[in-house]
């Protein structure tokens, strides 16, 4: 799998705010997430412009569909988005309506299950039956700010999520240090919000990610 | 609790759109949902314009919140909601502040889980344990689609949730000839959604519905 990639959150209220603090991390980021926040605070044209903003970056809308896969998928696809999200409650059905969707607009646009820790492994092997290509491993902002800390649980669930086959992408509150915790594990993706958004130097602090991945994965 | 309230879904792709769908009920309407399609494809000025355009109906923002509570709750409660969905998937400290944020704009304002089949009961306990006050029972739109039926699972669900104390929702392509189903039940919602948008005559379609709520509960 090589090398993960970097992920900004763009979990601005405004599209303005959003493309400023995209551009100053460009130089390192692979992937760019119109976060949820943001699609509801603007709407599907975020990811409109996130796209034509920075149209050779990988674009994820970060929709969380529960239901009506085939109404979201629609619309978060024809507006530019490379992958979008469904909730780890969302039936199977739903999902497979957004993959099915997600291929009539392009051959690479992918679905990702987010999750949080509300999910059984009975789901997963659901997700991995149906051909579900990637998976979001979560730790909920409003657990991290009630004091859930990086752990045993998560880098077993990451481990064994990888070993299902999926490409994983680790998000919540990854910090600089974090990154090695994970680094027997092929990650397909590690995002990162805050921690470049609110950084003094976002550009040195993309940068100090990708130094962390070229020294644990070859 | 007395007779079920008559919630029109407004899952339209415009504001103008929504507001015709919602004029055409207005007079059997208790509550306008904006609904998650809705705000996903224009942002968060749906709410505030649908509040704008009808005052005195309950507003319900579904934005399924799934984490980082205190900035949705923020942003939909700003713009005028009364209640807001949280998905079953999120965690109790995206829920519980949430909730917080709700009271801080207004005493009525209020949360509701909103549900799928992945839920488990040790939840629904948690839930209720944390005073959440709503629950909303959903069957997703893609499993009708793909051919699952109203049944004694629903029913029996929902008298269970009402039973533990919740003001329960029930929504999922409710057609009129389902209202009887839940009778026994002290139901606090009834959803219709394209049942009414797309009626011939929607504001009779909306009166039909009431005078099944009338026929079954006093």
């Amino acid at each position: 799998m090589g090398k993960p990639l970097l992920q900004i959150a763009l979990d601005n209220l405004t599209i303005e705010d959003a493309i400023n603090s995209a551009k100053k991390v460009e130089k390192y980021i692979d992937v760019i997430e119109v976060g949820t926040i943001l699609i509801a605070s603007e709407g599907k044209k975020a990811i409109k412009a996130l796209k034509e903003a920075f149209p050779d970056k990988i674009i994820v809308a970060d929709g969380k569909i529960a239901d009506a896969g085939k109404v979201f998928g629609k619309m978060f696809f024809e507006n530019g988005a490379d992958y979008t999200t469904c909730i780890c409650a969302a039936e199977l059905p739903t999902i497979v309506e957004t993959m099915k969707v997600a291929k009539e607009y392009k051959d690479t646009n992918e679905v990702q299950i987010e999750m949080t820790s509300n999910f059984t492994w009975e789901q997963a092997k659901a997700w991995k039956e149906a051909n579900v290509p990637q998976v979001v491993w979560h730790r909920s902002r409003d657990s991290q700010a009630s004091g859930v800390k990086w752990g045993e649980k998560d880098i077993n669930a990451v481990d064994r999520l990888s070993k299902m086959g999926f490409k994983v992408t680790v998000t919540g509150g990854v910090a600089l240090e974090d990154i090695k915790l994970f680094k027997d594990i092929p990650i397909y993706i590690f995002i990162a919000g805050r921690s470049l958004r609110d950084a003094e130097n976002p550009e040195l602090a993309a940068k100090a990610f990708k130094d962390e991945f070229d020294k644990y994965w070859s």
